[in-house]
């Protein structure tokens, strides 16, 4: 019983950048309970260096034919391992948090700290594949879709996780002959539903689907692997090995192969950058200020509770030199929104939650809901800028974060999220006169640091970073604008302005 | 102009534990910008001393006639203070996760952490008084859920919290007045929805209603402050001194009253307790074990997805001495669950966003939605346990925690849940023999630890916290069940059919 025609387009074994594994059932019931006395044990080791060891997270995608044993599967797992650091997660209808955020949010949300192992069942390849059955998605938009997720499944791998993908798979017949059986069984009986039946009729197409969908998402950072559902024994026995094979490749000590690293960014010859270039004398009165500021305000006000906005969501970045003034223009811009429909997150250390996760983890805890904003004071920036710098993520971390982070950003805004971030510039002069002030005035004095001295010192590197971090991510849907900031007036109603040009234009 | 009479009757500042300040508008445009000057100033300063002194929370709660200028007060104080440590949540109609699970969930998700403010606008307080209004709530169901409201409040405060709570008040006439001038002008007629004037024809029945709330929940702990609504300045800065005053007090070094503790528990002359009382020496033979095991995992794999449990959930906690049997027990449980539909979370020390909250805050982030099931691996009930006997936590802390837990689980059960608390009692010569046990088997090792020792030392204090626990809460909607551990077929089979039994009953 080999895999259908569909399936033999897949890359084997023999192509060293991807681990495809197939085999047939071979396991009968004599072998199987000593086979899996040792696999079990095995297993449970694994797992606790997985957890003492601090590994990074182990995420298992199930996908497959229904009726092939997936969730048979997931159970013998958790009798296997320790079902404590075990979570599995299951995708039907988006509920009302997740359907007003972007589709990748309820995956995020969802993912297993480091040291433990996360099952999706169900998972970001269900809508796509559904869709593209039911013809709702072009062959294009699929193409488009599956980038995608090679790219997020890359970006988890970097970052430390273990990825592993399970399609578990049944002849048309070998479907049809299981759901009965299934269906007989009143143990059972309640997982084959009318949509089970349903979907045998579009076997072919799912075959078709799923085979191309298998063949472009093979990757050697994630690799599928192919499980015959037929056999009870075997297939539990099969996915236990991958698993524990995977487990101790991962886990052994040899330091992962470093990431090709993005070529060395060159400095312009002139000298002339999009720092440089900003005109940094402009100013603006006090009198002309406040009749501006109010303008604005006003207007962002009124842009904020146009009824279109529930289908959008606002998304600002600050970032800047200390002193640059990112608290003082954010209070501008949040004075025109309502306390209750928007969030200011402040950008620290993270907490020990956020350490056991992918870097980008912490900030789409934040992403806000439709008709709703959030404003980033420091960012997921701080990647190129200070951990760059203080050298907190290695080169190759840094480097690749500029092509995930216009990844994030393209998924807020294919949500309809407007996402702008605003680099503060001020001359070096400025930012000593305003420590100076800082240190003068009593309940500004906190604002002030050792730490802010010490970046100071640092000054060219972090302008350097910035006209990196600006050519590298300052894209159409999601602009980087340097905002000149020597005048506070100034600064502030041209953010102020350019959010609602922005909203404007997505408004309409 | 005076307040209504329905407020007649709430206590004044002449009585020594509550805190009422009232007064009236004094405060003109001419002396307004100068007050607000040193207002602002302080308030900065205090707010920052809350985050560096690592303060608790601060939690406002904002209610009021429509129109009294809650909302403008909210933003008032976004404009003096720095917004990006204050959150303010607004509650409407509650969304799918938030319907799923008990009533005070949605606001336990949302409380501030430690060094922050978290303003209510809409809060625990909203529901109640509505439905009061509306007569869907009896006189005597209001009294229970106030009652309520009062220990959360409490508890609250016990966990370190400031908690103070503004009612916005308006005449009948100023209420009309003023939700005509909001209606004109441009920037606040979205302000006034349909509702709002709805709800001005049941203004007698609001304040009767609120009175009495006011009056019943103006407690010590977290005292009511009425804010006259109709001067925009006198509001502000009424608001925002009171604010100050509660933040001095708070922060200033000297140490709180020690809450009043419970009377010191008894130990019973005999020595017999729901301990010693258990039959410790039964047993099951392995053949008998594997018919009952199979039988009674059946039953519950049936209970689990009877259609009334997706009106119910599941939530159960293990507590037991070191190797006890905690974990084999669970997963027998498990074993009849469908993973995508139960969450184990294996309780060890806080995470440092765990630390920031009060202490029930990481155990209701995990209360399940209705249709699931979460396991608890040690839970809520370690403050009586090893933070009485380790000395983590004060002797007043882990007392009033009793009264705390047995509030938690109430809500639970009251939102349909069924709760179930397991003791494993094990002999000390038993736990020995496991001890060594592990220590032999190489997959098990990991299990036993230095610290398993040092708390076997420390066995009868164990046995007679586990005692004062189990006498204390269990409850009828919320019992303890004592199983005897000393053979694990026995215990096993016990708990999956005490689970059904309960389950059972619940669906029917």
């Amino acid at each position: 019983m080999g895999f259908p025609d569909a399936f033999a387009g897949i890359p084997t074994s023999g192509d060293k950048h991807v681990r495809v594994r197939r085999s047939r059932p071979r396991y009968r019931q004599k072998t199987f309970r000593r086979e899996e006395e040792s696999l079990r044990a095995e297993l449970l080791l694994a797992q606790t260096a997985l957890r003492e060891k601090a590994g990074g997270p182990v995420i298992l995608v199930v996908s497959g034919v229904d009726g092939a044993g997936k969730s048979e599967t997931i159970a013998t797992l958790y009798e296997w391992m320790d079902p404590r650091f075990l979570s599995t997660q299951a995708y039907s209808t988006p509920n009302d948090e997740e359907r007003e955020r972007p589709f990748m949010w309820r995956f995020w949300r969802a993912l297993p700290p480091k040291g433990r192992i996360g099952i999706f069942s169900g998972s970001w390849y269900s809508i796509p594949i559904a869709r593209r059955i039911a013809r709702k998605l072009s062959r294009n938009a699929l193409e488009t879709q599956l980038e995608q997720i090679n790219r997020f499944e890359e970006m988890l791998v970097n970052e430390g996780a273990l990825v592993l993908k399970f399609w578990f798979h049944l002849t048309r017949e070998g479907q049809k002959t299981r759901l009965k059986k299934l269906e007989k069984d009143p143990r059972t009986a309640w997982r084959v539903t009318r949509e089970s039946w349903a979907r045998t009729r579009t076997y072919d197409e799912l075959l078709d689907v799923a085979g191309h969908v298998l063949r472009v998402t093979n990757t050697a950072a994630a690799p599928w692997t192919i499980v015959d559902g037929t056999d009870d024994n075997y297939r539990s026995l099969h996915v236990g090995r991958i698993l524990l094979d995977a487990l101790h490749h991962y886990l052994d000590d040899t330091p992962r192969p470093a990431t090709s690293v993005a070529p060395p960014l060159v400095t312009s010859l002139d000298q002339r950058n999009v720092i440089t270039a900003l005109d940094m004398g402009q100013t603006l009165t006090d009198r002309k200020y406040e009749l501006e500021l109010a303008k604005w305000q006003g207007q962002l006000a009124e842009l904020v509770r146009h009824k279109n906005f529930r289908k959008h969501s606002l998304v600002l970045a600050f970032e800047g030199m200390d002193a640059a003034g990112k608290g003082g223009a954010i209070r501008r811009v949040t004075a025109a929104l309502d306390p209750r429909r928007f969030q200011i997150v402040p950008i620290a250390a993270p907490s020990d939650e956020e350490r056991a996760q992918a870097y980008l983890w912490r900030f789409w805890r934040h992403v806000p809901r439709l008709g709703r904003a959030t404003i980033f004071d420091r960012s997921w920036y701080g990647r190129v800028l200070v951990e760059r710098i203080e050298g907190f993520c290695a080169e190759a971390d840094w480097l690749r974060a500029y092509a995930e982070i216009n990844d994030f950003e393209h998924e807020l805004v294919q949500d309809g999220s407007v996402v702008l971030k605003f680099w503060l510039q001020i001359d070096k002069d400025e930012q000593l006169r305003r420590f100076k002030e800082r240190e003068s005035i009593e309940h500004k004095r906190f604002k002030i640091t050792e730490e802010d001295w010490r970046n100071r010192k640092k000054w060219d590197i972090y302008q350097q970073a910035a006209v990196d971090m600006i050519d590298r991510t300052s894209t159409g849907h999601a602009p980087w604008i340097a905002v000149e900031a020597n005048d506070k007036n100034f600064a502030r109603v041209k953010i102020l302005k350019t959010i609602c040009q922005h909203l404007e234009r997505a408004l309409k």
